[in-house]
């Protein structure tokens, strides 16, 4: 049976979140962020397109690097103004039925015990359709603001993702039995004490005794998200994620990752299909190939290369005005980078322009060749950018076998790992704390 | 113009709220909280009631001081499971246009920095119908499990209370000017970054040297709530509450703490009639007087009186266990405590049982002998409790010109202090971190 592509919608609760300088073109509305009906017409129209979730990135800093000052950001409004994704999810999930939302949080900011307790209220108001995209944020200007007295390195912000993670599962999958709520009525006992159970972890980064606040919400875990392909970000994925957002555009790029992933996961005792893997993809989409070059085109009038250099800078930390186009980062010249940021032809992921046809041959051929099992779909303008792709490329898909015709029943994880599978398999490391107890 | 009275709704995102042992009830719904339909049908109903708001109470930690155990406020449901309220807003503003959202929220235990957001976003999506209840918490678990090294006196909680409200309004009123964000499509400016400022807060508890992540939105500051009436909480109110949620179920006291609010509140400079006072209320109403004592018997039947003691030892620190009825806490008798407690008769809030006459009557009478402003209106069963108050109670005041008979435009804080008054007033110690510039 032909595998299933999973789509989602890459988004983000803020004006400009990818696509820098396109904020000017005629028909984006993504000024409307701030209204409550741009958020729900957007998840209603996914749900038409069956989508499987609406992905929100996030950040809770400025990027301040690019010519040493946050002015360039905020100018073009490269994620800045940015709202909290988390408070879109309830009127997103009450006009939908199948939609997921996976949303981005960081773990170096915020207490677990909070954040356990958002994560299981939105998994029970969404009945399951919550996943969560375990960030371990990088800017200087979030730090000062939350108040980060210590910064971490980069690969120990890993190891206290790693226990932040650690201190949630044991929230979510062992304080509270399955049967704890009982709603004896006779004996007014409405949860079993016995069956709620204090979790005591004392770590390195945390001290929480428990127990969780909540009721067993339907997934207890959300879907774990992760989206690091570094080498300390692909062992926490190989550990943690049960879907991947790969970083790059090609079937090299992105078959090296997903087969590093698997391997590395086997080692937790994971089977390595217990991961989906989801590239980045743009898509521009006409009826003709020229009304696609078209769009194209008119996209690339409005794409600002000033924005993408301050994304860069607070992505990278490197400020490129400080640099001659001889220099070079790495491997690649500043000439070269720049040149590539100027051109609207997908600078982190592929970029697929022409008819439905052309769209879903370079969508299978990734698929079939990188052994990815989805794409996260970036938008240049919204809605445009979704409707063509629902109008166009979905029944192109559809008629291959490689897409949904209707939503399967269930929850989140159901969809992605099939029916009966709401909950982690026993293979997830999160499965060893379901059977705490009050003396762990 | 006879002064109409503004009624909240008096709720919270689990099953038992404050009538503990009444979950058994059969006309109880209480169990559907985590149920997104229940929310929504809440607010659906209440705007048909033309209710002001729907209030939020909230705590983020367990009550284990009755019988030095938490097992039977986790037996009897007592605020455990509680979920999150924040994450309920979006959904029920979805469905509403005027009902606002008073959402509880502890200064303790989460950075303003990301409240300030989460806050900012729900103003935005709710189009100015947000309110922050501001509380300062006191529950050893919550300290425990959010890792509060330093457990902070009484007293000291609210000096934290006072600088975390400090770093809010310097976000919320200072950081985007009203025309930062200018959307000039030609020259790619979409926010002029000159008129975004970093707030440079240095204080005793928080370095936050900002900017704000968000663009102003229609109150910019939430209605600001308040509901601790000691000594130092009254003087909390008075420096910043729009709105206090007063103790008390006598005119004496209600009207006791009424004025010396009012009085304190001249110090600071403000109108005492910026502030709206409410008083919690608790009605048992039927067509007749015997329907209503009916209901009164019904809700008596399923009383838990050990409910109770969980909540109280919570609440107060006393475990009524380990006193004999002879003991003194105060000047009131344990054996007088507790049998206060049995008995359905509003143990902290007046109770008004009867025809809507003697309802409406009753509350007219608290209305003008306190000084009060309106009423958090306490629930029984959910949602028979409203619904008995919007049949016969509503219609009862409305014909006294006491109670809208439709909504007025506008936000909640225009809908309390009138037309244009969107923003906090200038005599509000908010108003002075308006003119913040980088140098502050």
């Amino acid at each position: 049976m032909t595998k299933k592509i999973h789509i989602n919608a890459f988004e983000m609760n803020c004006v400009g979140h990818i696509a820098h300088g396109l904020w000017r073109h005629p028909e984006n509305q993504r000024h409307r962020y701030t209204d409550l009906n741009y958020w729900t017409e957007l998840a209603q129209l996914l749900e038409k397109g069956k989508f499987d979730a609406l992905f929100l990135a996030d950040v809770v800093g400025i990027y301040d690097v690019y010519r040493q000052s946050r002015d360039t950001a905020v100018r073009e409004a490269v994620q800045i103004p940015v709202n909290d994704p988390l408070m879109l999810i309830s009127a997103m999930a009450y006009v939908t039925k199948h939609l997921a939302f996976a949303v981005t949080f960081s773990t170096t900011y915020e207490h677990p015990y909070g954040h356990a307790r958002r994560m299981s209220t939105l998994d029970h108001l969404t009945k399951g359709r919550i996943a969560w995209n375990v960030v371990t944020s990088h800017l200087p200007s979030a730090d000062k603001n939350f108040g980060i007295k210590k910064i971490l390195e980069h690969d120990e912000r890993y190891d206290l993702a790693d226990e932040y993670l650690e201190v949630c599962y044991k929230l979510w999958e062992g304080s509270w039995e399955d049967n704890a709520v009982i709603r004896d009525i006779e004996n007014n006992i409405y949860t079993d004490p016995s069956k709620v159970h204090e979790i005591n972890h004392s770590g390195k980064y945390f001290e929480v005794p428990g127990p969780h606040l909540c009721e067993p919400s339907p997934q207890r875990t959300p879907v774990i998200y992760q989206a690091g392909m570094s080498e300390r970000g692909r062992e926490f994925a190989a550990k943690h994620a049960e879907c991947v957002f790969l970083g790059g555009k090609d079937v090299e790029t992105l078959k090296f990752f997903v087969d590093d992933i698997r391997k590395r996961a086997k080692k937790y005792g994971r089977n390595p299909d217990h991961i989906k893997m989801f590239a980045g993809i743009c898509v521009i989409v006409g009826k003709t190939h020229d009304e696609a070059m078209e769009k194209l085109n008119s996209f690339q009038k409005y794409w600002s290369l000033e924005g993408h250099l301050a994304h860069y800078g607070g992505g990278t930390g490197y400020d490129l005005s400080k640099y001659s186009s001889n220099d070079y980062i790495g491997s690649i010249s500043v000439g070269e980078i720049i040149n590539n940021m100027s051109k609207l032809d997908g600078k982190w992921f592929k970029l697929s322009v022409g008819t439905p046809k052309k769209v879903a041959d370079e969508m299978q051929y990734l698929v079939e060749e990188a052994g990815i099992d989805g794409f996260n779909l970036v938008q240049y303008v919204s809605p445009g950018t979704f409707v063509d792709f629902i109008e166009l490329v979905v029944p192109e898909l559809q008629k291959r076998g490689l897409y949904r015709v209707d939503y399967e029943e269930g929850t989140y994880r159901e969809k992605l790992f099939g029916k009966g599978n709401y909950r982690l398999p026993d293979d997830h490391i999160a499965a060893r704390y379901r059977n705490i107890s009050s003396n762990v």
